[in-house]
């Protein structure tokens, strides 16, 4: 399994207490942890060429992991179009956090993806729902996580096809955290938590959500459906 | 309530075939009938200014009926737009048969909404799988029409919120006819039938299905949510 | 419409507490804010002859509102065997609170309905997560309840069809408090609130969920299936 | 992977042409393919003590496959129970064909699970509708069976969580062949050809698609939820 760390990596390089916390950026240290399960990983970041996601390297790419916060609309329209039509052609995707209003996301979704939000330490406790979902192995009932930005419902997305987590977080919100969604051949699956002056992606329960995810949304030799003007099947009858 | 049926009304121009089968154009068939619920209905179309969705006219509109083909592409991206964030903040839509490939269907579903075709004269049967809905109310078991366009699976949409109708096709082809989505506070009806050169939209029981369509797709006064930056309701511990 | 508001009635004649805030019983004060909406309301208690819901009673009802808490098992299976199957057929039913654990929702389930519970003044807060419902007709962003019991995930319950209620309570929980789902011709709404000793049910809010929850439920005159051994329908060619 | 292949085993006693295609059993041929994957696999059927499902066994077996058509209510409800009790405590379940009647689907479904039926060697033709599903690995865009039993809608099921097959029918009927649903902690499979005098278990289509099933409802490490009473995890105000 091919899998690349996409991130935006712009508050690293402007904020100290980011750059502090993740001094490899965001995507090394999820990279890092990845690489612990033995898969292959590489990252990809914005200001690469293409933002890192050629052609060549997507066509490679069993599993995008997505990372983004302030600079959206600085990904190019292009290469939103091949991320898109990768994921339909079964490339899994695994969005995080702030990822909820990447272009990416919101092509896939069709909705605003828009949410409630505070920056002010609020503790957070996300409940398992689904506990017969490969997504929560290795858990328990719960993850807390001490200081969180907060999400807030109501979340403007479709309908899970499948909701995993639930947030709760201490300033009096919930938040449907963990959800999973089935596009063209492509799985994709939204995990919440990840605020970038959190060391979040440290946390080991955490860890193992986005290496469980990783590994339900990578693709398998699915039927490639054909489209298009077929002839029958069985015969016809005059009419 | 007040309903715009919208059409492309170009095969009506070009084909005496069509033009023969409706003289009032698709549009004006569609809004012939469901007249007969004492439903308030104008209709709207490709060559008017805005394509005749303008601001104005979208505020007032609660459903929308839309049947597209063969110029998808001329169809204005902001009047997709606009027509998009009318279904999200609650506008109902129904989409009819070809306009799967309508760019307002694909910019809602995320996918290529793209499917299997022929056309062939295939008998269609469509089988009520959700008896409980009420888009079926009035209906029999099945709906049978003796030619149709066939369309076949794969189609490339997401797995709907609900499913009502599976069709059956003399070919040898299945396919998921009838379906809902919610997208923010919109809901959204595709129904399968209606190829241009076939007199469907006269037929009874299909007219019930978009009458039923209509008025389950139509708005109430739910609540619409606030985004955003918010503060706390709760006290948060100071860590 | 006919609706019958079944209630247990038995912590109404033994605690005071609760026969103070519900002098005409539960099922009285639910019986009564119904009727402000024109419908037909009846009530049926676990103590009548065949618990207030003979055949002829059943046949004629269109919704059944379930409150049970501390005599599920009394309640007689031939009784939960015909609900069932007028549920089966049609009639709507509207599960509330402590009834999770009624022996006709656990049959329609297939699943424990378990979870976690403490009577503990905790406050609920109800946050919409599906604004395009008509359950959530008249509401705001969410409903708070200053005193309530908790109910807490994992609730176990197969994945609902729609999901339109998330709790967050003040002791650290969150619950999906209000789910729909359809089985056979009959549709089926829970709503979490309402413990026998808070004053819930004279709540205006939650007067409207339940009302719209009734509504939303009601049946329709959809097709029934037929099933067993059938002719085919088109020729089949011998082999 | 332990993996119990549950037979009911009495066609293939009375009925030579069933004892003809599958001398060893229908879960003898079942086993054997299953086999191939170097999965552990053992039997079971009716007529053994407890039907060969001890607490013993049901303890060791990750996954249940079941094959039942005439002698349903033969099947003790007592094993039934401890049945139920592990697919909700995590054990997978492979059901199919007739087995939709089964006592142990039922109770899952909450449902009458009843359907159409004829024997007519039937040409069945089942379309994957999921292709991003793992249970379609290895297939084409559809399974034919050149003769089959037919199942037709309206199958009185609950919604499907997944719907991967949709089959087409010579005589004229669809029906959702291929469904998934989750239960507590267990998942569930339900695929429906296989009628007993037909070799439909030796088709290696169907072979895969059984194989994929047992794989994907196959239990892994995940939470396991506590219920009833529970202390605040946070501080609640006084009132």
């Amino acid at each position: 399994m091919q899998v690349v760390v996409w991130n935006e990596n712009r508050h690293e390089k402007t904020n100290p207490v980011v750059a502090d916390i993740y001094p490899e950026g965001i995507h090394g240290a999820i990279a890092n942890f990845l690489k612990e399960d033995e898969i292959e990983v590489t990252t990809a970041t914005l200001d690469e060429a293409e933002h890192g996601l050629t052609e060549e390297v997507l066509k490679q790419t069993d599993v995008l992991v997505w990372w983004g916060h302030q600079a959206h609309d600085e990904v190019e329209d292009r290469i939103v179009e091949r991320v898109h039509q990768r994921v339909l052609e079964g490339m899994g995707l695994v969005v995080l956090h702030s990822a909820h209003f990447s272009k990416i996301f919101k092509k896939l979704m069709g909705t605003t993806c828009d949410l409630k939000w505070r920056e002010a330490d609020d503790k957070e406790r996300l409940w398992v729902v689904d506990p017969s979902h490969p997504i929560t192995e290795g858990l328990g009932e719960y993850i807390e996580l001490e200081k969180e930005e907060m999400y807030g419902e109501h979340f403007d997305i479709p309908a899970p096809d499948q909701l995993i987590f639930l947030s709760w977080f201490e300033g009096g919100e919930v938040f449907r955290s963990g959800a999973t969604y089935q596009r063209g051949k492509g799985k994709i699956f939204y995990f919440r938590p990840g605020h970038e002056t959190y060391p979040t992606y440290y946390n080991k329960e955490i860890q193992t959500v986005i290496k469980n995810g990783v590994k339900w949304v990578s693709p398998a030799s699915t039927p490639t459906p054909t489209y298009g003007n077929v002839k029958a099947l069985e015969q016809i009858t005059e009419k």
